[in-house]
């Protein structure tokens, strides 16, 4: 049997979160839009996973907007900063290491006429505060760099970003889709207006997650996905209450502390000679290893049958070195050297 | 037991699409996205849901967009095409009584400089072809009109708004969330360029849905969601395997011929007086009906203890009198005196 190592990509669904799913798929499946009682009922339900979202994070539950995913959130989040300013355009700063999902998005805005820097890691993976501060233009709209990596799992400095867009009062967004549950995350402390989240990468359902929004009724955002009134009108649809009574699961479930003990995982990967990349500040999680050469590498893959990633599942089916090896300086022969394997963040039964 | 008739605001997922979905959740959960053996399997299932589902309106799989909805389906599909003409813009046609997020995605167009046309129906509901030919401009780009009316059942002749469509060579969108399976829909002999689709009108999950793009590889359609190159580069997000695999087999599972008898219902409703709205062709699952008076209203709602829409399910929150409603010529008396009744599409164990 294969051993699964690609937690970063996806995760299976708990049971916890099954179980909590069961009876909104075929017991209580009204509409949660609609006004009867058992439309009403969905639509408590959702709203406690609202809070439940909401809470982890230091949120009001009226500032969560379920989405479909990370993905999803992050198109809300920058296309809905830049909509707003669609006549005058204006700049945005991100990292040249985002997801390409963030990355796609801000190079359609550049088609319509909006400005984009793509800040470049150090060799360790990092996007420095202050080379953020040093790009920092009058018509800077928004801010958005990702909370942890997902090829690397480097840690951010998200704080150090916020306070620096709140004191030039810019909006600050972070990619949340591989910390959220997994560090410990306050939106006021760290100064962040929009936050991304997925349900597939803390052993909830596929096909669900969330944007935070800061004082989301005020906040003017144009909506991706125009609908008939969800979500405060910034997201339509109608909401899935199984997969978002899932998501609130998956988050009230995940402890506090990680129970999980990653020591054979640990003396294994040190019988290759290899050397990990992302720098000091990592998630335990997540490691991105360069086999120190072919031999290495081949011993590696003949001992050990892992599911792993090169590169990040998106970039998975290209056979070109991914964006993130090539920004932190590999060469195109390292990075073939080099697999991404991400452990499971808690034990599951 | 209040019983519960409101099927086209939602159904109940069914146990062989619950069935379906199971393996996917926490035995085969790797991102479809991956190269491993479980990335790959996940991505065969996948497959044969898309072949499903282009089967079933005569499409190519290639021209199936996965989604979140119908709701997103029909952003996709119109702001998709719009955003292909940002620069010299251009004219959209549509109806007055489409969904919410057809009407609100088109007004948000306007505020960008496309302009609308909004089709008003006969008080039988119906949009009249002859209509659709007369509005037509030298830059009209897409003709976007629905199926079947999901307040009145109306069916709406949408092969004859392709064929005008194809004779002015304007791409023609039809939102099929309520006849998708109810009724026989092929994309080419009726001519349709894009056709959005739900999985919780017919038993299976809330959170997906398709959108069928005819050669959407060519299409230049231009994504709502950027990501990570999936589903052609038209819509971005892991694609969530358990959903799309519930929505294959809960197209696979719809019966050709509905089993079910509904004359139960028709012997209660005969008991009040009342007219139903909608017009000659109506699908046989939505009753949209107006008790003739306050006494026969209360004594219906006294006598049966039914879960039933006022207007859509959308719509229920407001007090106003729904636009379907009000575009078919009812007063905001005979609104109030106003239910959707919506009954199964077929008999469930
Ligand atoms: C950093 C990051 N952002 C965004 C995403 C996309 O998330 P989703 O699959 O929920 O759309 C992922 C994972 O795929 C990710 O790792
Ligand atoms: C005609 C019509 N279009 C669109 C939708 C939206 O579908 P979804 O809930 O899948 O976004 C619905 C139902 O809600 C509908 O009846």
């Amino acid at each position: 049997m294969p051993k699964y190592y690609d937690y970063a990509a996806s995760t299976p669904v708990s049971l916890e979160v099954l179980d909590s799913m069961a009876a909104w798929q075929n017991k209580s499946y009204a509409n949660p839009s609609a006004v009867h009682l058992e439309g009403e009922s969905a639509k408590d339900a959702i709203r406690k996973s609202r809070e439940i979202v909401a809470d982890k994070i230091g949120a009001m539950p009226s500032e969560i907007i379920f989405t479909s995913g990370a993905s999803e959130s992050n198109n809300l989040a920058i296309k809905g900063v830049a909509f707003k300013h669609l006549e005058n355009k204006g700049h945005i700063i991100t990292s040249s290491i985002e997801h390409k999902c963030v990355l796609n998005t801000c190079a359609f805005l550049e088609t319509l006429g909006f400005q984009v820097t793509y800040l470049e890691p150090t060799n360790e993976g990092l996007i420095e505060p202050g080379a953020v501060r040093d790009v920092i233009r009058s018509n800077t709209i928004l801010i958005t760099i990702h909370h942890v990596n997902n090829e690397l799992g480097t840690i951010q400095p998200i704080d150090q970003y916020g306070s620096i867009a709140f004191e030039h009062d810019i909006l600050f967004h972070t990619d949340a889709a591989q910390s959220f549950c997994k560090l410990d995350i306050d939106v006021d402390d760290m100064d962040i207006d929009m936050l991304s989240l997925s349900g597939h990468k803390i052993y909830g359902p596929k096909g669900v997650g969330a944007l935070y929004v800061r004082d989301a009724r005020d906040s003017g955002l144009v909506p991706l996905i125009h609908g008939g009134g969800q979500e405060l009108g910034l997201r339509g649809g109608t909401s899935p209450t199984p997969l978002i009574v899932g998501l609130g699961v998956a988050v009230s479930s995940f402890p506090s502390q990680s129970d999980i003990d990653h020591s054979d995982f640990q003396t294994t990967i040190s019988d290759y000679k290899h050397s990990r990349n992302g720098g000091e500040k990592t998630v335990t999680t997540i490691w991105n290893v360069t086999f120190s050469d072919d031999q290495e590498l081949n011993r590696f893959k003949d001992d050990n049958d892992w599911l792993v990633s090169q590169g990040s599942a998106c970039n998975a089916m290209s056979n070109v070195p991914s964006h993130v090896l090539s920004a932190i300086g590999l060469s195109g022969d390292e990075a073939r050297r080099t697999y991404r394997i991400s452990l499971p963040p808690y034990k599951q039964q």
